[in-house]
């Protein structure tokens, strides 16, 4: 143990490594646990104690090596992610007891440059600043009104739309005036976005009568897709774009959980000409000049009950890679948070 | 014959049908010539004797049926086509020997409303009418300026780049700033474009060193890709694309002269994603209001000297299935002119 400043720091914290990239789907064996001792900060550096992680299905693409944004995590490393955690030691401006928001990894411990720290209302709950208020809203926020540019009387489509993402997207589609029809994996998650989240309609991409259910939610065509799987849903909702359609792309759920992509959509580049629609991928950190308007909005929103955000939680650092699996199974809704 | 006004029609003219569609690459065979009667015009409606057509190799899309953006032709019609006529009959305006942009099709007279013909400057020449001031030069202007947004210091990639609007897109990428290389199906065209139209670099994509010519040609990587082809040449740009970089999806030459379609790019979304990549279809007929804007700075750059024409001739109605045959084969250059 050593003391820094009030706070009391142990001697050792616990780590999730990644223990292997895994070879086809992920598995909590491709974690491993262990003991490492804390960091001791030098001049300039905060020590942060996690409070809580968030994962996204886009941490699956970081394991399959160079093609993805993340960079390429490699066995025996950490495991990256984000998450909202408690200063430690003062640096920077910042002060222990402070929470902010941080590229903790999945540990108990970490320590930054107080430049990537962001601080946070500590009033509100870390669930919330890693759900709406956190890279998956943020992503929903500017999705929706920029790349999408989704207007009044659209018909909108989000695919995995029970997801972290997605419900986000789906309900922001809906606030600014959309018919919005979400794509789920399952008839209870379609229930749970018609009943509780107000989402116009919602399919179950599983179910046999799936292509005529897309067609009869789709009367008008579509207007603004907003894609966070790929594959066979980008192939089907590129067949129904509307003239002048925008296409959102978010993420590739449907390819991260595998060492063999599937082959490009049928329609690029033809589908695309005749109806004159406009693909286009975007992350959310492009967008960081802007992040305080869209949670202004979207702390409105809530407040004002138009916005619902949904969380599946799991305890404690050692669950983190079920959480992972299962987020990946399609077994979670909203945002997937682990509480240390 | 008969007169009207101080022109003087024959009673029957030629006209090349559709005899079937073409199953597999297309034939002079899918067509056949035929004498009918020329059509005697009502009040309102204007008689055109044609001077030349041209051939675009996306008219082979509309011989697939129902997937492309110009409807479906059938067997036992009229080819379609765009054409520089002669007026017969005043109607509407127009007056016996006013030069016009008519959808003549494949006939030696057609007969349209006035309000479907668009009066031309005699004095310039069909062959330039139908190239940079016709379709392929407005597809080349409004997709290098506005959907591929080219700016200087850009590397634009060009698919298909000795073609009808392939040539116009790179000497106007050039005009503007960007270092252009261009695609080609020989080494010949390749030659054409460094050593004629001021391309920086030209390739043979039928070279066996292709990839790796590619990648040297691009050692900053892309930053607009104009694409004429889809398919192969559309995965390999993706995989190079800058970030922010835009596709302006112009054709699909590539699946054009088959009734296979091949799937699509790989990479699609996952590296749209990842290099925030836009990705466009366009057609011309979306930017009409602007048609006297490009014209007249096309005019100016032709006048300048800065940008060339290419043209390939054919003479006689008869020989425009050929000339089809040999666009679709890679054999001609520039725009594809069948004069009467």
């Amino acid at each position: 143990m050593h003391q820094t400043g009030a706070m009391t720091v142990p001697a050792e914290h616990r780590q999730v490594m990644i223990a292997s990239l895994p070879q086809g789907r992920l598995e909590p064996s491709d974690f491993a646990v262990r003991t490492a001792a804390v960091p001791v900060p030098g001049e300039g550096e905060v020590l942060c104690r996690t409070i809580a992680l968030t994962i996204g299905a886009g941490q699956r693409a970081g394991l399959q090596g160079s093609a993805s944004y993340a960079g390429a995590p490699e066995a025996g490393r950490v495991m990256g992610g984000t998450g909202v955690a408690e200063v430690m030691t003062a640096a920077g401006g910042l002060l222990p007891g402070d929470v902010v928001w941080a590229p903790t990894g999945w540990q108990e411990y970490s320590m930054h440059a107080p430049k990537v720290l962001t601080k946070l209302d500590p009033t509100i709950d870390a669930a919330e600043h890693l759900g709406v208020l956190g890279t998956n809203g943020l992503t929903a926020y500017f999705g929706v009104r920029d790349v999408g540019a989704v207007q009044a009387g659209d018909t909108m489509v989000v695919s995995a739309a029970a997801g972290s993402v997605g419900h986000i997207a789906g309900q922001i589609g809906t606030i600014l005036g959309a018919r919005v029809v979400g794509i789920v994996g399952s008839a209870d998650k379609a229930r749970l976005l018609t009943e509780r989240l107000g989402f116009a309609a919602a399919l179950d991409r599983r179910s046999s009568d799936f292509r005529a259910d897309f067609k009869a939610a789709t009367p008008d065509r579509i207007d603004v897709y907003f894609d966070n799987t790929g594959g066979d849903l980008l192939e089907s909702a590129l067949f129904r774009m509307n003239r002048g359609g925008r296409i959102a792309c978010c993420g590739v759920v449907s390819q991260y959980d595998t060492n063999n992509p599937a082959g490009g959509p049928r329609g690029v580049p033809g589908l695309l000409i005749n109806n004159r629609v406009r693909m286009e991928g975007f992350l959310v950190f492009d967008f960081a000049h802007r992040y305080d308007e869209a949670r202004a909005q979207m702390s409105t929103w809530m407040r004002e009950g138009r916005l619902t955000a949904l969380v599946t939680e799991y305890q404690g650092l050692a669950s983190a890679p079920q959480a992972f699996v299962d987020l990946l199974a399609g077994t979670t809704t909203g945002t997937t948070v682990v509480r240390l």
